[in-house]
């Protein structure tokens, strides 16, 4: 994919020309109207084929009659008129347009290879794309737009930019972002993305010093190299992105196939994806807009500590069991800091955390302040968040109590050393008169209700922990060429990964049975008998193992049968001899596969062995490569995880170890070239800090196996 | 505890004295105002130790100068005023008092002491206390009030009643509910609750023709017992309750024994009474709200797919995706639907479920009716879901757009055949504009957005299936005595369970050797041997156990050797002998034990053994007894439930045999009688059709092991 230029001219326009203005076209009037509700002070040039006026202003028959320079060009002309509009576009050397009519990639067959065409001539002449079946963009902060939905006012530029494949749901998040004021930086929609794609914008914003945090609604990724590559630079820069992506069921794998001609991909994947790159998935809009709002109020945080207070102990009780779900810390108090609040709280009152300063903070409003501050220096403590509502001014809500609280959290907030939020009880409007009272009081707010403000902090909390950790990426060695042959049986697949770094459980080759008594004199216990064959992948299936053998006589006697087993399965395959290994029996069994995502590349799997990844799929997922430090992220998320942690008598394992070894498999995987479909090492054998390979197989694409 | 009889006097009274009324007093100001903003038409006495007038009304000095019944005393005096109080109310032969001051048990001690005095006093005058240390109450269609917190205008009278602990987070609640134009019935605040408690209001309202829906937020069940009678009562009625209860936290559970003295209790045993008797929980005020609204709105559902439209096929996915985490069933349509859907969508709409009916809809806002009506005759579709926004009239947001979809939408719901709503995009205001929209389209409207407005049709959807199972619960027969003595060690507690229709693993006790090969000859394969002995809880550890025993001469030392073993171990034990069974090796092993639980009596956990209980404590608990309908839910609700369904070559365990099982284990368990503290098979082994009871362990309160 090429990815376009700048795109300030097409987001921030200074000049914009509508082709097809008209006052009988709703997309014209609404755009027009949004332009003036935003108050723009740039040029609008009106572009209409029949010319005569518009939105009371003279028109132009065409783009090339303009005589000056301009930005972009807002196209609302109908399908079919597109190409020909290009053209005028082109030859009025204009480099940027919005494209809303529908009709082409989505509709499939005609409509697809139009757009292909379509595309192939902004190309030609050097026109950057955005849409076409999109509403446009709205920048909040420049006050001007390209925007055909409805808009809210009076506008809100903030700090959110929001970037939606699907117009519609644009301006639901919007909409709903103005409810509770939240105010935007940009809002783009982009529609069939064969020019500007989500990755393109993200790269806009992720530069663009408005927007301190990104939103995304996406049903696919189409680019997902340059998605990666924006994803990454955002956590660098301090970025965080919130992302709400379709694909959970199958119902939408399939729906959005069907309507965007888009790959919706595997979910699990994405998944991965998110942890990998620190993008914080969400599950719904409201969800979204306020973790978004949060984080743009509280910036990147230190420390996991959260102080919560309110006028309620029910509220602070719901707020703990909030914070429990979804695994947010609030510490306990350092006696210094309860000795304090014991000075300003009143008898009533129980010094803790969360801290409920009792409805006494009713006639005392004062308590808020006081007690926010104490909390604030507690060294466990690295945010405070103080549940209160902002009153609105309609059905009879404007009272003084509530002034009077707000404003002494305001006197707090004003001075306060660390990231502090001040949350409502429910989710809640922001009025305008609750607006001037936010900005008056100077209280940070998040009208997020105590469920949804702690699922934000709980966001805010990962985000920052990775933040912290991320460091520049090294610059990526070029690749050796892939070993040649290409490893395939057991025997040679760990040998290749025993290169890597990786410990694989002592094994000899015995060709015969004299090969195989002498093997086993070197090992202690039991053994493992195994088939050695390139042609046979599947061991078991041919009678090709036995475990548990011990002693001369069945060691011999398991020599022969293994061998005539294989034989009897499989005529033709080649018979290298039996492989000799020891038998383990202590630690706990994982599996880790590397597999070639059609999307995403190669995709490195971690789980539990046996029922966990056979009958519940307990896996997590990351792109490759991998850090021992993802790896762990990725054992620490695993359902089975307290396993490791040595369950019974079992003593723990060594987790740092056991990251090392993944991720010198998922090297090993890389080593492998492009070709690699499968690595697979199952069993891992983990007991306390032995990490040992027992199997491993590797299969190839376009390969026989 | 004395339940307090028929509460309609106190919460739909004709009459009320306020004690302690004042001008200078808020408490007094606010009630007075919330009477009059209701439109009460009853009869206000006022009451004040001083005289004189407030309200711009005259006060008398005492209740019993009244003259006349009244139903309800308003006691807004300060704490240590209340006892005298009481006096003057019984004197006046008024039966139902609010209390609302704080002071009492909330602040243990004196508090608690004073407490009890109160409520002998009340007792003995023959009143009935809501508090003390509440707000009051709300009745909203029977327009009166005793409340002291503040009041939304206009009241908005609804199908809701919401009953809550904390006066601070019924406030919320109440207000939320406002924000969203969600009727309530009643609004009660309950306190410290010595007198009249959530299980009485509870009881109130099953009966109250105006309520619809229950709404709790609880701290702690005082009255478990009342409660679960309650609680059946309701859901034999077809009266949900939904509930919000703190303590899924540790905090939580510190917190509110500190604040209000309540035992919060063990959660995982409240999730388990909400799952056995119907109750909806919920983690937020906002899914609770959002859940009553929709639960009043579509009442009980037949069957459980869900058909949905929207306009924006981004919402389509994002509905499908929350329908997918929530296990809500959208079911493809039938192909006579696709085909009436074909003849009514516009081409580029694809038919399906759910169903996008696309953005034409903007210009032929028919297109819902008629989709509407189409769906609504799909055999699979129980309920219909319309996605789309009643506009507020705020920010510019009243389109003729948005008027003609709601009055289409409305047209049809008119006319619909099957339960149907319409939900917002997202969590959306109410404004008094939108109520008049939404009375004069017609359409049934909740407004909690996409994500909450699936999780709620989740919640009707799970509550519907079990009140179509419900049946008048059989008067429970009167237990018999236990058996005396008291079965303890494994055999005897194994034959007790046999009486009980148990299968369990046959088993030998042999005394001596010589009985230990005669045990033998009459078993296939290895034995497991075990010592006998009443002393003896835990066998292993003092090697007490032998497995997998194979032939005369390993059966006759390990006789000896476990004899000797526990002989060693535990000096004064009585050693019966030794348990000869055969070995079993096939089969899933699940634990099932019954224990006392404080709050709540016997309580039946069941799960898989090893390391699902041992490590992930993944087990369901209901209290007894417990109907094999109930077992199968538990099985199916375990994390692990998969393991049962045939994992690799295992055949699936025979669901309704183990059910049977476990219901039998828990009858066992009850004729124990109420000195039981735990009955424990484990394992429970379950291999297809086989279900075998291996080992079994009851312990007794009071009495040594």
């Amino acid at each position: 994919m090429t990815r376009p230029g700048d795109l300030t001219p097409m987001l921030k326009p200074r000049s914009i020309v509508f082709v097809g203005a008209s006052d009988r076209s709703t997309w014209s009037s609404t755009a027009y109207g949004n332009l003036k509700a935003l108050g723009f002070t740039g040029k609008i040039h009106l572009v209409s084929r029949g010319g005569g006026m518009a939105h009371g202003q003279q028109t132009l028959t065409s783009c090339t009659m303009i005589g000056e320079p301009v930005d972009v060009a807002l196209v609302m002309v109908p399908v079919d008129a597109v190409l020909d509009i290009l053209g005028d576009i082109g030859a009025a050397g204009i480099g940027h347009a919005v494209i809303l009519a529908g009709g082409f990639a989505e509709l499939g067959g005609d409509g697809a290879r139009l757009q292909d065409e379509v595309l192939a001539t902004a190309r030609r002449l050097g026109i950057a794309l955005l849409g076409p079946n999109c509403l446009g963009f709205i920048n909040f902060n420049a006050q001007v737009a390209c925007w055909t939905g409805s808009m809210r006012t009076p506008p809100l530029a903030g700090a959110i930019g929001i970037v939606s494949q699907s117009g519609a749901v644009a301006n639901f998040m919007a909409h709903f972002a103005h409810q509770h004021s939240v105010g935007l930086s940009c809002l783009v929609s982009t529609g069939n993305e064969p020019s500007v794609d989500l990755a393109s914008v993200m790269n806009y914003l992720v530069d663009d010093p408005d927007t301190r945090v990104i939103a995304l609604f996406a049903e696919s990724v189409r680019d997902p190299a340059g998605f990666k590559v924006t994803a990454r630079r955002a956590l660098e820069r301090g970025k965080p992105i919130v992302v709400l992506k379709i694909g959970r069921s199958e119902i939408t794998a399939k729906a959005a196939q069907s309507h965007t001609g888009a790959v919706v991909g595997d979910d699990k994947v994405f998944d991965g994806v998110c942890q990998q790159l620190g993008l914080i998935r969400v599950d719904s809009i409201e969800e979204m807009i306020f973790t978004a709002d949060l984080m743009a109020k509280v910036g990147p945080l230190q420390g996991s500590g959260v102080g919560v207070v309110s006028f309620s102990g029910g509220m602070c009780e719901l707020a703990a069991d909030a914070a429990h779900a979804d695994g947010v810390s609030i510490p306990a108090l350092a006696s210094d800091t309860l000795g304090a609040l014991r000075a300003v709280l009143p008898p009533i009152a129980t010094p803790g955390n969360p801290l409920d300063v009792t409805g006494i903070a009713v006639a005392k409003p004062e308590l808020f302040e006081q007690s926010l501050s104490v909390l604030a220096k507690d060294p466990g403590v690295s945010l405070l968040a103080c549940i209160f509502d902002v009153p609105t001014g309609a059905s009879g809500d404007w009272s003084p109590t509530y002034l009077a609280g707000v404003n002494s959290i305001g006197r707090y907030m004003k001075n306060s050393a660390i990231p502090s939020i001040m949350f409502s009880n429910t989710a809640k409007v922001v009025s305008d008169r609750s607006r001037e009272l936010i900005a008056q009081a100077g209280v940070s707010y998040v009208p997020a209700g105590t469920r949804l403000g702690m699922r934000a902090i709980c966001h805010a909390m990962a985000w920052s922990a990775k933040y912290r950790r991320v460091r520049p990426q090294a610059r990526s060695r070029p690749a050796p060429a892939p070993p040649s042959p290409l490893p395939r049986s057991e025997r040679q697949a760990l040998e290749y990964l025993a290169g890597f770094g990786v410990p694989v459980i002592p094994s000899v080759l015995a060709r015969s049975e004299q090969e195989a008594l002498a093997a086993a004199a070197l090992m202690e216990g039991s053994l493992a008998l195994k088939i050695a064959s390139p042609d046979i992948a599947h061991k078991s299936d041919v009678g090709g193992v036995l475990l548990n053998v011990l002693g001369t006589e069945a060691l011999t006697q398991g020599f022969r049968q293994i061998m005539a087993s294989a034989k009897a399965a499989m005529t033709h395959a080649r018979l290298e001899g039996v492989l000799v290994s020891p038998m383990r029996r202590e630690g706990v069994e994982l599996f880790v596969g590397v597999r070639l995502d059609p999307q995403w590349g190669h995709v490195i799997a971690v789980g539990l062995g046996g029922v966990w990844i056979e009958a519940l799929q307990d896996v997590s997922l990351r792109l490759l490569p991998v850090t021992p430090e993802d790896v762990t992220e990725m054992l620490v998320g695993l359902r089975g995880a307290k396993l490791l942690g040595g369950f019974r008598s079992a003593p723990p394992v060594d987790i740092p170890a056991l990251a090392l070894v993944v991720a010198c498999i998922g090297d090993a995987a890389l080593g492998l070239g492009p070709t690699l479909d499968t690595l697979e090492v199952n069993p891992l054998l983990a007991a306390a800090h032995r990490i040992e390979a027992l199997d491993a197989l590797a299969s190839y694409k376009d390969c026989a196996p």
